[in-house]
């Protein structure tokens, strides 16, 4: 386990840090697609939670005596460019972009928070834990699927679409910064355990697409 | 006194409502504008707070039983000029704008809620205490002004514009509502009253203005 201010530690509680701001971002800016304004600010609750949860990461990295803005610049460049490719043209796209795409970095999150010494393990677990307005994108995307049968096919390409991009991001953030290379290897153990690390993501992935209503 | 659930009541809550949707979303917008991750955040989190005041207010419309987006929906044309009359063009005026005009809304909407009954004016009085990132804005502001002596002209006229666009809107929202109208003439007594209210509102923008460095 690494001591709790190792480089690999404070990146990933950067990275982590910079995710929600850029979330916080998105997700606001995706708000403006809904039909209704209920749809609106259901967006605009989720956003608020991430803005939160960002706070919370860069007090503790304050705390490790980093300067936050500081550790979250490697990662603007990855982070941007994934909303760039990923940005929704419509309403649905928006919703599966949030469960989607907000599932897929909470599960990665969370598996490596496993790697992490106290007490950052639990802040990160804590942090991930609290979004719960998943009901609401899911309940929104299958009535869209009721009312018109081109729904799906659609929207389960862009979903393929968002883990293509999520990989080759989390990717590049990856080999640029081998302390979280690192944590990653020697936390699952071998190759082997990414492997099965990747495995478990890509499952929850398939179980998150279905919920919608979608192919995987 | 008005019954607790009078037309006019509902109003207030509904405009209210809509008017923290719509700070929520300029907030969060004016928010890429900031030089600095640091500053990004700081108005991202004024703009969470305002999507939590919006959630209390509609919850508190449903138990009302009104339906929030039906109340709102008479609000959303003047609260939409407003913001698209003034929309910031840089940071600066970002803040500036964040400070001086939801200072500017809270007090006419603190005014207002000293006319409604319980349990609301404590609603609507604890929803607008509770935003307090003022500090932020003024420092950003006054920091600006020491490195260049153009920028108070500049933030000055900028000032006078929101307040300009905030009368016309206001005034138009009024005029179409007569229980609001109502509200307030028999809440502060006569016309007398009224002017002594915005006057009341006047002074207060003032001593914003001055706070920031700029000339009312």
């Amino acid at each position: 386990m690494p001591p709790v201010d190792s480089p690999a530690v404070v990146d990933l509680l950067a990275v982590l840090a910079y995710a929600e701001l850029t979330a916080f971002d998105r997700l606001a800016e995706d708000s403006r697609l809904a039909p209704t304004l209920g749809g609106r600010a259901a967006l605009a609750r989720m956003a608020a939670a991430e803005i939160g949860h960002h706070g919370r990461l860069t007090d503790r990295l304050t705390e490790l005596g980093v300067d936050p803005a500081q550790a979250m610049a490697p990662f603007v460049s990855a982070l941007d460019a994934f909303h760039e490719g990923t940005r929704p043209s419509n309403w649905l796209e928006g919703l599966v972009k949030a469960y989607v795409g907000d599932g897929l970095a909470s599960d990665f999150y969370r598996e490596i928070a496993g790697f992490l010494p106290e007490p950052d393990r639990a802040l990160v677990l804590d942090v991930l834990a609290d979004t719960g307005h998943a009901d609401f994108a899911v309940r929104e995307v299958r009535a869209a699927i009721k009312a018109d049968r081109r729904v799906p096919g659609r929207l389960s390409l862009w979903g393929r679409r968002l883990v293509g991009e999520a990989m080759t991001q989390s990717q590049a953030v990856i080999a640029e910064h081998d302390g979280l290379a690192e944590l990653i290897i020697s936390g699952t153990g071998d190759l082997g355990g990414v492997a099965r690390l990747i495995g478990r993501i890509t499952d929850a992935h398939t179980k998150r697409m279905k919920a919608l209503g979608l192919n995987p």
